[in-house]
């Protein structure tokens, strides 16, 4: 196999310095390289030559330069290394092959199966992404591994899922390991919110921001000079529990009184769009059956419902306040919300969010906005894709484990 | 002057790299030294020499090796540099002066006069500078220069302190730039929680740790991986308006209503404690009388009055949300509370605050505590005197401004 030649070879950091350079700055030249890397002419043309062979790496025509030598732009070769990337929400299931010039070639966005045993899950992730890998032409040998998104509390070191709330029966699940018997390939686990901001962080200019990420939970995550914040044990972000309205209606439900994840999941909405007798109260052990639901009612506030809007516009202002608190307590410039559950939220909470949250600062910005994600709603597992391709291309070995 | 032509010489990189190597190291030996750098024996042995001549660090008796020559530890020179730190607490003015070998020379609490001007204060600070400086024996040349730690918000660049709200008649002071006039030597102002933070770290085995702040008010800085963040305007930390208790009385008071700030900030709790009939109700005003008022509330506590043991229980109560909060978003391992007002809490807080905080928790954890600083009530001054040490000694300029 080609992956483990490559692994092997990849061990000599100059080399994956080098192809680090060439990925995140394409059209470098050999001259640029030896300048930025601090290496030796000659090692620059070993390892280029070598990464070429691989094909890993390819030429573009040289541009005309005034003196000297035509320069030849080099960058990743797209159709060289590949990676997947999987995210389960409790009601979409995503999965999407990455290419390393950091392309999304496909994804698959599926329902996820209700009650499902891990093992189930397992097959179907096994099976779905061996058919995404076959449609799209893919080389399989060419892919480095599969990276899997998963909401929290997990353990990144083992690969184990603990006892996330939304998926009831998951407890102690050995997800990356199973999911390496079923598919042979290299596996990472890590959490929705720190795949999100991964997959942020590569497309955009900012290196500090808040994200939230919104599906049929909500988190956080926090980016600070170019990193990504993981937390201790690889779970920052439950900001579920952050009170945002202390004279919040009771909704007979397990988060929270008054707290965030009351204020704004789709399970939270939808029991207020049924208390508001908007829609029926859908079965709450059915977290399709739910994100319908929540559909359903962006749609009335979409159509004119002014009492479909006004809980959404009440539920923008609560948003609002949570992140004032994480915004005044971190001290960041920008705000991103994405996730599954955004798209449909973002019509009515962008146009207010970013003044609602400023009335909240303590300390006055010249500078500071709200927006909603570049990257789309398959953020999750883009960014658990791009974790894989660092894991294996970065000059730095990630501190993660893989089976 | 010889801080003038220390500071020329420790332009020289690797004379800073070595510099630092031993302060924060005591006892290498050349041998570690050339070892830790990667620099050149020869080289190691001029910086070495150099910075003898200096006298900023010094020789140790050798001790014997097996084989070979002996190994002379090298350690900083205590005698050799120094600096100053300045806390203005709205209650109390802390001054301190710190050796480099990371010791408190002699630090002095003054009750910080109330409705000054900054011309004043920056008078007052001067003067009490000079004769902490004198009184200590210490050679003025020696101190490479005086850090200050204020209430934010304030603009760490310009070294401007914008508009904090316990300094009602502080509006956009020029603080670092009066300062530098006024007392002759290089000035850094930092924020009261960056400074705490930054000394903590200097103290401490931890390297992931939450730093909640106690003084005449609340905040919270973070270290993460040995890094204290700041915030991308310096101005990290500003946590008195997360709510952590829906229910909470109304105290006719500026913060929120149910907020972190009024369940523990002294004002705060002497209202309450006024409204309980537990104490005259002190000139609000006066930040020194509310810092004695809360004094006498501890006191009743502590003598066994049931009532002020209650209020403080309930505020320690609250603080634990509000820390539950910060834990859950940003999963840190640990929780430290220092500054000004937190010695006289801590008889109360400590007993319950750590088993409260993890009834908030959603991560279960097994590494998990709650615990008091190991610097004590000069904490921020001596955070400040930390960060001028850093911004001259360490090998990494300092993004930090000096006037």
């Amino acid at each position: 196999m080609l992956r483990g030649s490559n692994l092997l070879r990849l061990a000599d950091y100059n080399e994956a310095v080098v192809l680090d350079l060439i990925r995140r700055n394409p059209g470098k030249s050999r001259a640029d390289l030896q300048r930025d890397s601090g290496l030796a002419s000659q090692t620059i043309s070993n390892i280029t030559r070598r990464l070429i062979e691989a094909e890993m790496i390819r030429e573009s025509a040289p541009s005309n330069t005034l003196r000297g030598r035509p320069s030849i732009p080099l960058a990743v070769n797209g159709s060289g290394t590949f990676s997947i990337g999987v995210h389960i929400d409790p009601a979409r299931l995503t999965i999407l092959l990455l290419d390393v010039a950091g392309e999304v070639r496909d994804w698959k966005q599926l329902r996820t199966p209700q009650a499902t045993s891990p093992e189930d899950m397992t097959s179907l992730i096994a099976v779905s992404t061996g058919r995404l890998i076959r449609e799209s032409g893919v080389d399989r040998d060419r892919v480095l591994g599969l990276g899997i998104a998963v909401p929290g509390p997990l353990d990144v070191r083992t690969g184990v899922v603990l006892d996330p709330p939304q998926l009831p029966k998951w407890r102690d699940v050995r997800l990356r390991a199973d999911l390496h018997d079923a598919t042979g390939m290299p596996v990472l686990l890590d959490k929705d919110v720190t795949a999100s901001a991964t997959a942020e962080l590569r497309h955009s200019d900012d290196a500090d921001f808040l994200f939230i990420y919104l599906g049929s939970g909500v988190g956080a995550s926090v980016v600070t000079q170019g990193q990504v914040l993981r937390g201790v044990s690889n779970n920052i972000g439950e900001i579920g529990d952050i009170l945002v309205d202390p004279s919040a209606e009771d909704l007979g439900w397990s988060g929270r009184r008054g707290g965030l994840a009351a204020a704004c999941v789709p399970e939270a909405l939808v029991i207020q769009a049924s208390q508001a007798g908007l829609l029926p109260l859908p079965d709450l052990d059915d977290y399709l059956a739910i994100d319908d639901a929540c559909t359903t009612l962006t749609e009335l506030a979409a159509s004119g419902n002014t009492v479909a809007q006004a809980l959404l516009y009440r539920a923008a202002q609560r948003v609002a306040v949570g992140i004032g608190v994480l915004v005044n307590f971190l001290d960041v410039p920008r705000v991103v919300l994405g996730g599954p559950a955004w798209n449909r939220l973002a019509s009515t909470f962008l146009p207010i969010l970013e003044d609602a949250v400023r009335s909240e600062l303590v300390v006055s910005r010249d500078v500071f906005s709200v927006v909603g994600s570049a990257v789309g709603e398959q953020i999750a597992a883009q960014g658990a894709a791009e974790l894989v391709m660092d894991h294996f291309l970065a000059p730095r070995p990630s501190v993660l484990f893989m089976d």
